[in-house]
């Protein structure tokens, strides 16, 4: 692994673990197993640090689904409840974006990156006829992004993120009769089997 | 001032600029203007005095509408939009919710509450005729627990709260078709005027 890459998981780590101001650039360098030296070679600071895994999600969410529209925005949203269990990265950049207000003035550049994401799945859905005319794909594009926020939150505090599907399916539950057409609602499959997923 | 709720509102303040991981406890002893004694006669750490402030909540968002069922339960998401703004401890009690991971181990409390209040708003609304059939009260109180905290958590990150009322008419936009029968949702009512509420 790239000593840039080492620190990158050692700070994802360390942030995941302490938060933003329980960490520290020591912890990091000794968690990455890196001299001074290789630390300020990539990063000068803790704030850089946290802003480099902030930004990092965006190379780790990849569209994982072969759906596209309605099937593509909720495979995505089970997609990222698996990843905040296995990646490291993507759980600190959470945290980070969701503690923000910790590290400096408030940014809300990682939550309209998700918009953006969501809303051309919406797109995709209004051309396939899945929407119901009275949807508006921004609005609905920032209507779940704050919620699926909260969900993991609570999901998080509440198990550790096992419970975190089962969430997911009563949130679309909700959610889907005031935004699909019949059509698009008898396409789109939830994941049958919900098992609760190893914290 | 009682010495005690003199403390609990230093703390609060320092909680909600600094976080649980910034604050200290010679920060709010000067922020209080009280004597290590007069501290350590109410409290004796920085968790005892972020769990006093995190319980602290339930004194204060009392009901605050003469409705009850469906527009009781809209009503109390406005409120607390209000309270969000105005009200240090309930600020401060939501930010320690969102981040609890930082002092200690994991406890759901407070969504848990939150779920109780909100589910007896949903059960009167199932007894006036409000509620689909399809509606698991329960369920759905979660969920709403869930979108809610994501959603005043975005509002403050991306305009210091101020957008949070328009956030939640978006939201109920979104549930009310998937929760309300065409009476409850005759019956409801959202404030007419979002204006942008002062940070």
């Amino acid at each position: 692994m790239r000593t840039r890459d080492a620190i990158l998981t050692a700070a994802a780590e360390i942030f995941d673990e302490f938060g933003y101001s329980g960490a520290s650039i020591s912890k990091i360098m000794n968690r990455a197993n890196v001299t001074q030296g290789g630390m300020y070679f990539h990063f000068k600071s803790k704030r850089e640090l946290a802003h480099a895994v902030l930004t990092s999600q965006q190379e780790f969410v990849a569209h994982p689904s072969e759906g596209f529209g309605l099937q593509g925005l909720v495979d995505l949203t089970f997609f990222t409840a698996h990843q905040l269990v296995s990646n490291v990265l993507f759980r600190a950049s959470v945290r980070l974006a969701v503690e923000q207000g910790e590290f400096g003035p408030r940014d809300d550049t990682a939550y309209q990156e998700w918009v953006e994401q969501l809303y051309v799945h919406l797109c995709a859905a209004r051309e396939q006829g899945e929407l119901l005319a009275e949807v508006d794909e921004r609005e609905f594009a920032n209507v779940l992004v704050g919620a699926y926020t909260g969900t993991q939150v609570f999901s998080n505090i509440a198990s550790g993120y096992a419970d975190l599907p089962e969430r997911l399916v009563s949130m679309w539950r909700y959610f889907l009769p005031a935004i699909a057409t019949p059509q698009g609602r008898a396409r789109v499959r939830l994941p049958a089997d919900v098992a609760r997923i190893a914290a």
